[in-house]
């Protein structure tokens, strides 16, 4: 099975997904500086990966205090914190990741480096076991010879295990029919590169599609189901997401297709509004230039807001490990954690 | 002033623009064959600068024909006019613009070279005095600070005048303080390669953005106004248009912002109906590569609609050479030509 991202003898192991699908490459570290820049520059995305690759970017960096110091380490944790949430602000798996390890250092004295790395490892392994769950209650919903339409990679590229909304699809696609299409996704091209390679690789028959053609093919009633990701959940049930799952929501609703969000629980803020939450904005690069070659004026400005917001009223469930809810999502995402 | 395509010197002249913007290249030729090429590869692409193109490669067919002979005239238009149809078949300028030649055909008997000659230019002539009136009358429709969408290219690079939609945004710029959000306009590009060009060339304010973007965009309340062009108007108001069009017109709906569609009369279908016309899909290698970078897999199959459908209800107006008519177009598009 493929390991997005794990730790080895010392070492965090992750593959650099902005050189696929034309080069596989794992690059190995002890260094949590790269670990961070590895986040900004997005050859580690997706909200599940980006959380674990905290977590174990604060393990490596608790190697910078002196042992048992356990002033120096809570500083040197909450400067790596800072500097992580300063990289990619938006994927709630990062905070998430970030309160746990610097509880542990809260609540213990002794051996803390150790205790660090055992909770960023442990880290991992609950997502792996959540995308398992999620892949499990997901299936449920597919039904043989079904169409389905992704956004983005939700697969193992953008976490520790299977997956979250691609979990859900490989994991149908052993004992169903299914056709997947998968909207390229721009500017980055998740969807072209990363979702593409993984469906290619499980042999699951797939066409991309450019992100401005998902109405047509909607609207010529060619998609039974959709599958998206989440890189924050709010209690409201506003879902930031990639750019563009927002437009396809409104489609969905359009043409009554249902439209579903996975995500682990650890994607969901119950602290934060989503009023009071900024949408992360990328460089104008970005838009302009893909890899070396321009595709607009070398001075053109743009717009790259790298997510959007989602509306519940839009999503007819979030799918978790701990269970698929229903609007009203205030009340059953509640339930969900009790 | 920029001229796309013309006649100069018994030669057509055009504008590479799958070069643009990195590249500023006219293409001269005096072989029919040349300009049927050049619209397949969408070297000379718009709904008018095709309706345009197709008038002069007749032109020059013509000129294979032995002098006064009517039956082989007659026979090698209508061979160029079939390969035109084939090489891109949903502008129904090219319609139009073909009917035209084979009515002189038709209706003369002497000089029947020349006279193909006149018509073909007076088609040019007259796609340069209706961009100059939709400008005008479109333009009525901006005001002073109007934040403007548009989608593909719609400017001189796709008509023989200043444009439709996009004429309309320059003429109004000359007089009001605008800025432009352009969709670049997957898979060919258009508009972060050739809106951007063109608006940079006249110092109009502008940003482009992922066509998934435009869904937050107009949440975000930052557009008052959309206008987009048109390949082909059924008279039931149903607009064939650059693939995103009818998504753009769903969010439109959703947010209450004007949506706009600017064209010659020489767009709209009396002929036909919606439901009979097959919207032309391209290539996948159109949409995994970008010149010769591969962005998926190179065996990925893609889904390539190059036009979408968009509803009447969904359009606020559709501007004209003739005036600018309502909804319901039915009506109102039958009394323009009256």
């Amino acid at each position: 099975m493929l390991i997005n991202i794990r730790y080895e003898d010392g070492e965090v192991k992750f593959i650099d997904t902005t050189l696929l699908p034309n080069k596989f490459r794992i690059v190995s570290t002890k260094d949590p500086d790269v670990i961070i820049e590895a986040i900004r520059k997005m050859k580690i995305r997706g909200a599940p990966a980006i959380g674990a690759a905290s977590a174990l970017c604060l393990a490596l960096a608790a190697n910078k205090a002196q042992k048992n110091n356990k002033e120096e380490l809570k500083k040197i944790i909450d400067d790596y914190a800072r500097k992580l949430i300063e990289a990619r602000p938006t994927a709630y798996n990062m905070y998430y990741a970030i309160k746990r390890i610097q509880r542990v250092i809260e609540e213990n004295d002794n051996d803390i480096r150790q205790k660090i790395l055992d909770e960023a490892l442990k880290i991992c392994e609950e997502d792996i076991e959540a995308n398992r769950k999620i892949a499990e209650l997901g299936a449920s919903l597919i039904k043989d010879g079904d169409r389905i339409l992704t956004h983005c990679n939700t697969g193992a590229l953008a976490t520790v295990g299977i997956g979250t909304a691609l979990g859900i699809i490989s994991y149908a696609a052993k004992t169903k029919k299914i056709f997947v299409y998968a909207t390229e996704t721009r500017p980055v091209l998740q969807g072209a590169r990363l979702t593409a390679w993984e469906l290619r690789a499980q042999k699951i028959p797939y066409k991309i599609l450019p992100d401005s053609a998902v109405g047509y093919l909607l609207k010529r009633g060619e998609v039974d189901k959709i599958f998206v990701g989440a890189d924050r959940i709010f209690s409201t049930g506003h879902v930031i997401n990639k750019i563009g799952t927002f437009t396809i929501a409104v489609l969905a609703k359009r043409f009554n297709i249902p439209f579903y969000v996975a995500a682990p629980t650890s994607t969901i803020d119950f602290k934060n509004k989503v009023e009071d939450v900024k949408v992360e904005e990328r460089s104008r690069e970005e838009v302009i230039r893909i890899k070396r070659l321009y595709i607009a004026p070398k001075d053109a400005n743009a717009f790259n807001p790298a997510f959007d917001i989602t509306d519940p009223e839009l999503i007819d469930a979030i799918i978790t490990e701990k269970g698929i809810v229903y609007r009203p999502f205030e009340r059953s995402l509640k339930e969900l954690i009790l």
